[in-house]
């Protein structure tokens, strides 16, 4: 055989025989040059929560295909040790240049030579796991969390089944959308005949951050998105609003969290013809610093009696909502075009709260009710998922506790 | 007014009434800081062809919706102006917070603070605008070049006309997709009323370089991209390949060039079933390295004969079709998922050339009918364009010389 390159190492391994996941390494990269930027995977909660913001995403949500429980079981472990490849900058299994040509390679390939780029898997379960049209699917019914409710339909939902809901979900986010696209590519691979694709989003720049940043970044409105938000290392708030406790329960849940994800789309085309000083009241910030109605700087504390009644930073706000706090991790997407020629472009809107009736479900039914946004928006996506803790270690995997 | 923070001195520019643009700046940039990385619009040819291959794409294609010449014209003037201030890192017109708060901003905002990021914007006419439905629409029938024709119908495609043709089309190139897409949007808002988008494309990743890159990107197959295209400096090939020459014509295309398009779907699913000696096989070349068969690294000379008869690089090869020779420019592309939960991805193929007649039609002639890889491909959409010379200096326009 040709023309292994630099990636000699990596093929030896694998030609052994051993379990070590191939590296990517590329010409002229070593392999160790390649890790630099990994997110550990391991650990008491899932990274991609709390941990800072990437840029770019791809997030899938899957429909179990498969009725065994032992089948189910199997591609959650085969998907966590793909995962902790990946998220480490490995390929999956013997990589994509395996020992034997005869076989298909175990990975895609298309991430070879290119950084684990902050990459971070996040993996939940949906409604339809514990029961769907009334049938007990995997004998996990009574180990449902209260708390994974089914969302209610808010007012003026207009909500597309085929971008709703789903058993699996994957939220796949890193700096290159090469290394997200890769990953989430290769899971639906290995879930071949078990569990397949439902939906998927693409986010190609962030919004919300959890790390304070030198720039907030600026959603399709053109305005500062993520200035409020609980940071990656306020553990006093994140454990208050994020973690599901010991005392919540189930136990497998500790440590965990529940995502709500809205695909919002934006009337981009109306927005644009509306002036600058509509638009600032919309929000009740002002649009070029970020600054809350009669502050000077983005980050001063926003004097909500200041701002128009039906502002969005208003009733989105802890104190109109009883305190009710998220943690937000949107992505602006553009899908190309609608049938008449608009932009299907929006905000895919990411919450991570420690129960979905504490977190997003009073909030979104205030801002559904009285939002000055919603002239600007509809939400035609929605899903909800229940995220595990963390994997602790090599011996175990997503969900684990969910089947013991 | 408050919170204009650091941009205070764009503001005052644009409040004072000059026509300079307001530039993109952030709480910490200075102005000076957001131009490092800008490449120069104006020059004998148009930017985002030779030039360096940046990671992101958006590319849009538009329908000329106005009858009258002398508004499609004036929206080639505000469109260069726009396309001016962009690619130097200045948001358009006035900017996202103009003077007048009752007013729509000029700009959407959404790239307020962002670098230029490299943002080329390359402008192409296509066959409609000259003649459409036998229909003579703007007086510019007579001087419609010869080499922009119809493209025939190649076998085995199944255009989507949703996705495929258009009047007008911009080529948004940028290292940050939120640059190329908010490039693309504020085009599409001010030609509001006389052109509206036809469809729309988002590449995330590059696959065919211009420059002698430390790596070749990869594409959604995991195959090295690019590896043999016309480098941006070499002069020799780039005036017999791909600039349209004096003698060629017509006067108004000198230094221009043809821009064909293709959304070619790729079979992912099928292609991640197949081994890797078939996957060798299809290509000609290996998939660690990149070498052609027979051959020990990347950038060796391909040894045609090696190779299987229907193998992509042997037939695509310039020794195949009488030194056919393309410049490639394309991306990558994942739209989420078909109604079949299969990810809907591929590569969205740019091709430039003097002539298409002599390029792109009869290499995919070729490759349509034998290629092996065929089997794992589809050809969805589909697009030409004439992309005029460069614009010279401040009083020149895109498609200036057409209309003179
Ligand atoms: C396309 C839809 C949306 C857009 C464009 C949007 C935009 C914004 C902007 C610009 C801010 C101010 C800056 C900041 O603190 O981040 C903000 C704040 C906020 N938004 Fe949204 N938002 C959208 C939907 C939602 C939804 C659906 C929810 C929850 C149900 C939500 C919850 C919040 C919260 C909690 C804040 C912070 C309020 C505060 O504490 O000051 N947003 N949003
Ligand atoms: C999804 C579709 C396609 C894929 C995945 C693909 C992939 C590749 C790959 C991996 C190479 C080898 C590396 C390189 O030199 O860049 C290559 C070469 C090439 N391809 Fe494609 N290609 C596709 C479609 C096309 C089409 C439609 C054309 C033109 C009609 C084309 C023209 C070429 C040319 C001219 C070469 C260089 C041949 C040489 O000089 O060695 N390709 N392609």
């Amino acid at each position: 055989m040709l023309g292994w390159g630099g990636a000699g190492l990596a093929l030896g391994a694998a030609a052994a025989g051993g379990t070590a996941a191939a590296l990517r390494v590329g010409d002229d990269a070593s392999p160790s040059a390649s890790t630099g930027d990994a997110v550990p995977f391991h650990g008491a909660h899932q990274a991609g929560i709390s941990t800072p913001v990437q840029d770019r995403l791809h997030f899938a949500s899957f429909d179990v295909t498969t009725t065994d429980r032992a089948a189910l079981i199997k591609l959650l472990q085969e998907w966590t040790a793909a995962a902790a490849a990946m998220t480490a900058g490995h390929e999956v299994g013997a990589g994509a240049i395996s020992a034997n040509e005869e076989l298909p390679p175990d990975d895609t390939g298309e991430a070879l030579g290119l950084k684990p780029s902050r990459l971070t898997l996040t993996f939940g379960v949906g409604p339809g796991l514990f029961e769907k049209d009334g049938k007990d699917r995997f004998g996990l019914k009574a180990r449902r969390p209260q708390a994974l409710i089914d969302l209610p339909v808010f007012p003026k939902d207009n909500l597309d089944p085929a971008r709703s809901g789903g058993d699996l979900c994957v939220q796949a986010c890193a700096d290159d959308p090469q290394v997200a696209v890769h990953a989430i590519r290769n899971l639906a691979r290995i879930a071949m005949g078990r569990a397949s694709i439902r939906w998927s989003q693409l986010g190609f720049g962030k919004t919300s951050s959890t790390t304070p940043d030198a720039q907030t970044p600026r959603n399709m409105m053109g305005f500062k998105d993520g200035t409020r938000n609980i940071a990656g290392d306020d553990t006093a708030r994140l454990d208050k609003h994020v973690w599901v406790g010991e005392k919540d329960g189930p136990g497998w849940m500790v440590g965990g969290s529940y995502l709500v994800a809205r695909r919002i789309r934006m009337h981009i085309e109306t927005w644009d013809r509306t002036s600058l000083a509509e638009q600032e009241d919309v929000f009740g910030r002002d649009k070029s610093e970020g600054a809350p109605v009669g502050k000077q700087r983005e980050h001063d504390e926003p004097l909500l009696k200041a701002m128009k009644p039906d502002a969005h930073v208003r009733l989105a706000h802890p104190d109109s909502n009883n305190g009710v706090t998220i943690l937000r991790r949107g992505y602006s997407f553009t899908d190309g075009t609608d049938g008449l020629g608009r932009l299907d472009a929006g905000l895919f809107f990411i919450a991570y709260q420690r129960d979905v009736r504490d977190g997003f479900v009073p909030l979104q039914t205030n801002l559904a009710r009285n939002d000055a946004l919603n002239e600007y928006i509809q939400h035609v996506g929605s899903a909800v998922f229940a995220v595990p803790p963390g994997v602790r270690d090599k011996g175990d995997w997503w969900g684990k506790a969910l089947f013991a």
